[in-house]
């Protein structure tokens, strides 16, 4: 653990860290996955066992309330690393493939071939701001990593510095509690420190959530390495929600109420906000006059810090300014943090701004867009290239609904039906993520089980005598994993 | 099907090839997988049919023997579509994920989640001068793009311009008449073509196969758009061999031969070509006077085309002009090709000159390298850092091949026992990929049946009604593919 000096580790100390790992990748490598999986979940009870400490530091540093938010976040983070534990003792993630030797495969034989995925090396995560469990030190970049076999280097966030360094502390002392060699996990603070580890060539993967700029940035670096290596940034997003016709007929209150519940929650500060409703003009009225009347009495609650409410005020002045938009509710802004607001912009005024208007506003804020006809709606679906969740309330026989499905099927990782997207649970099918601008990678995930494969990368082994082969991989599945074996799929 | 036109399509051409591409995207997304099945096999049948054409065309322009060679790739190459069409109907590479509701799911419930791979949409494959079909036009790469449901933009190779014509129209017709979209398949030429098309928005992922200077710079402008996209560029190696002291006292002459046969096959021009000889210093005399002895009655062959043979010529005679390098043997040049070269080098020289000697040579030509410890050895195979293959020469007992096998597992994409890397066989453990600089993407293939992943992206349906989702994820399993239900793997 690197200790914390001046809101900035040393050089020396990212050199100590980044040696630590490198050595701890080739130990973690040798180890089998039980001995992963029963650290992750020591590495879980001491956090739950921590939380009388953990919780009332990240509300000092977020402003986040403690119940039912950063309690309920802790528990999200430890079922986390519960849960992977179970995907590395399942196996199924090692993606163990065996092919027999056959003279007779076309196109000259085919060898004894036997693959399976190992874990990458270093992996350097920068965390988040938003949530200083579930994104962060201990969060799902960093589970998913161990889970997979790489050591962990976590770069800071600067808004939660002391969480950041006792959940660090708590989970490298219960990794190493557990058997995995020290490095298998550490924290480092400073933006340049973060950039120097990221070229650093022991550094075999980077992620990162947060900001369109910053993730772009990082991922700019990683990518122009003399040997490049990705880069996994969960960006924003803005998280389009379609009322339909026929839905905005018959719920336009309830589908009201949940909106207005899922664009404020978290003070708005979730990458999931919904930050356009696209509503039918002519319900606009019915929808507008309910929320306006639901915000009158919202209070002002804390942005997470002043750099975040900067940003926020400035990207809130910028969306109000704007010819094409009109406030419907200014929520307040004082000492005691920012109230909701609430703006509207027609459909044409959307598609025409897009840049402008469809950019993410991270805080209690977000825009009604009265549509003119399906057409128009589907015109707006299909502005969209990349977004982590999309959004569709509709009816059993509706038309458009169908339509909107299936365009925004190819542009979100995440399409809900009569739902909101925050709150992202934590399973075997989740997708969290998206093509860019709402990732990196649309290709991979950072929450959910098969989060781990960001984190691996195959290896074949040709005619091995079976004492050099790894153990997934010798005859007679002694790990009783799943494995597919001559093109048929077995479970064990 | 774009006509050649002075050896570049022209920029009408090319939009007007990627707006069918584009079209050709959706449509593709909504057929079934066994549609998709079917067009792959019509494609490899009318590829089988043409041969008589195909193979001499190719022999024209490439030099590559007629027999068994150019048979036998085409061969290849209409297996890898047949072998790619099980896999789209087996299903598993949907990795079709179903979560049912559970409100005691931890960290606040679990909605009805139901996540699958789909198609990222327009590939742009940049082919091989190399293998006229395998890693052309309808190789690999737009076998697994194809079979993934993306429709494929060839930017040919101008070493083959007239054999990839043929394969473009011969393929794209086969697709069309078995029911794919027209714009399913196109092929395109010229340099700056490629790079126009390789920048424009609706290309989705990027593949290549050749040199390293190529594969970097088209990565470098895939990574710098303004929405950067996967390129995966399988590029060159050197993929060391290992013989350990046992080996080499009880095998030099048969281990001598297979090194041979292996370096030279296809004039060298192999990205699997043996480079690297690493032979124990009291065996070398034994290896290289063989070794000598067999190149003298070589013959030589041609090169691909006069822009490989000279690019052969440069870097061959840089090899020679080392200090450190010896030449055992001195392949003769001239206008029937160029005959084998055989040059040694110790391995503290090579150690301390890796950068220029372990470079791929691209052509008939390796090195042997003599190593004075096990530890000199193990410090060569760790002075590697990203390649297709490496191989061990071992015997059973063999704690230095044990030692070997453990470094290079984690360096290169496949590890052989006894055997020789060049000729891949497409079966489904295959691999061929490798960290960098070997690829630009260490977690994904270019050949076996896993290279469909590089073309799919995740998306996650949350609470859908059963009419608005995919057929694979409908209840019931209507099409028979495995799943994962409820964190439980089913093969059907």
């Amino acid at each position: 653990m690197t200790t914390l000096q001046d809101g900035t580790s040393t050089e020396q100390e990212l050199a100590d860290v980044l040696g630590a790992a490198d050595a701890a990748a080739a130990e973690l490598r040798s180890l089998p996955g039980a001995a992963r999986a029963a650290a992750l979940r020591r590495a879980a009870d001491a956090m739950d066992a921590a939380a009388g400490d953990l919780v009332p530091l990240a509300h000092q540093e977020t402003s986040l309330p403690v119940r039912p938010r950063l309690a309920g976040e802790l528990g999200r983070t430890t079922f986390q690393l519960r849960l992977l534990a179970e995907v590395v003792e399942e196996g199924s993630y090692l993606e163990v493939t065996l092919d027999s030797p056959d003279p007779d495969w076309p196109a000259g034989g085919r060898p004894d071939v036997r693959r399976m995925l190992r874990p990458v090396g270093p992996v350097l995560n920068f965390a988040a701001s938003n949530f200083p469990f579930a994104f962060s030190v201990a969060g799902g970049d960093t589970a998913a990593a161990l889970a997979a076999g790489c050591p962990v280097v976590v770069k800071a966030n600067p808004g939660h510095p002391a969480v950041s360094a006792l959940t660090g502390s708590l989970v490298a002392d219960a990794l190493t509690a557990a058997g995995l060699p020290a490095g298998s996990l550490a924290v480092v603070y400073g933006e340049e420190i973060g950039r120097a580890a990221l070229v650093d060539p022991r550094i075999r993967a980077g992620t990162f959530t947060g900001s369109p700029a910053g993730g772009r940035a990082l991922f700019d670096i990683a990518s122009s390495r003399p040997d490049p290596i990705p880069f996994y940034a969960e960006m924003g997003s803005v998280n389009p929600a379609f009322v339909t016709p026929p839905a905005a007929a018959s719920r336009a209150t309830e589908i009201a109420d949940g909106y207005l519940g899922s664009f404020t929650l978290g003070t708005g500060q979730f990458c999931t906000k919904p930050g356009l409703l696209f509503v039918p003009a002519g319900a606009a009225e019915t929808f507008e006059s309910h929320l306006v009347s639901e915000l009158a009495s919202r209070p002002a609650t804390r942005l997470l810090n002043d750099r975040i409410a900067g940003g926020y005020e400035r990207r809130l002045a910028a969306l109000t300014a704007h010819p094409a938009v009109t406030v419907l509710h200014a929520g307040a802004s004082g000492v005691d943090g920012s109230a909701p607001t609430l703006l509207g912009v027609s459909a044409a005024d959307l598609l025409a701004h897009h840049e402008e208007l469809a950019a993410e506003c991270f805080g209690p804020t977000s825009i009604v867009v009265r549509y003119a006809s399906d057409d128009e709606a589907l015109a707006c679906a299909r502005s969209f290239t990349g977004e982590l969740s999309a959004t569709v309330q509709g009816e059993g026989d509706d038309p458009l609904a169908a339509e909107l499905v299936a365009e925004l099927s190819t542009r979100a990782g995440r399409v809900l039906w009569n739902g909101w997207p925050t709150g992202i649970a934590v399973t075997y099918a989740m997708h969290h993520g998206g093509p860019f601008p709402a990732t990196t990678s649309a290709l991979h995930t950072s929450v959910g089980t098969t989060s781990l494969r960001r984190f691996l990368q195959p290896v074949t082994y040709q005619n091995m005598p079976q004492s050099l082969l790894p153990e997934p991989l010798r005859d007679g599945n002694p790990l009783g994993v799943p494995r597919r074996v001559d093109g048929v799929l077995t479970t064990r």
